[in-house]
């Protein structure tokens, strides 16, 4: 199975994002997790070795697609 | 029917955000259109209009997302 991860941090960017990325893929083929960095900081780490850099992110199995531009990892981090 | 549009310029990160992002897409409910602005540059002003900034990008139907970066329009405009 394919798998598909969004991750986001409830930013407008990433919700957008979510909302119309997500719709667009194929569920009979990809399994879709979300991990939102924001409600779960203990994700962060694991999201950082997988590549991601700043969300909202796409990762297809393995390889990250940063999708527009709503905050960096570092931004996510310090936001509490 | 639902329209995805990928807007691409022939640069290597363009060709492996076009493979899978475009491979993850629902076929079945989105009609697939790739528009190569490196080798249609007539295409490049409709892009702009439709909110491409750079490339790789994907519209979903009309709302435009970023994808990694590329090269900007005004790269590709400028790349004879």
């Amino acid at each position: 199975m394919n798998i598909a991860t969004f991750y986001h941090a409830g930013c407008s960017v990433c919700v957008s994002a979510e909302q119309q990325v997500l719709d667009a893929l194929d569920k009979n083929r990809f399994k879709i997790e979300i991990v939102h960095l924001g409600e779960d900081k203990t994700k962060i780490a694991e999201a950082e070795q997988a590549g991601v850099r700043s969300v909202p992110a796409l990762s297809l199995n393995g390889s990250v697609f940063h999708i527009n531009y709503g905050a960096s990892l570092e931004d996510v981090k310090g936001d509490e």
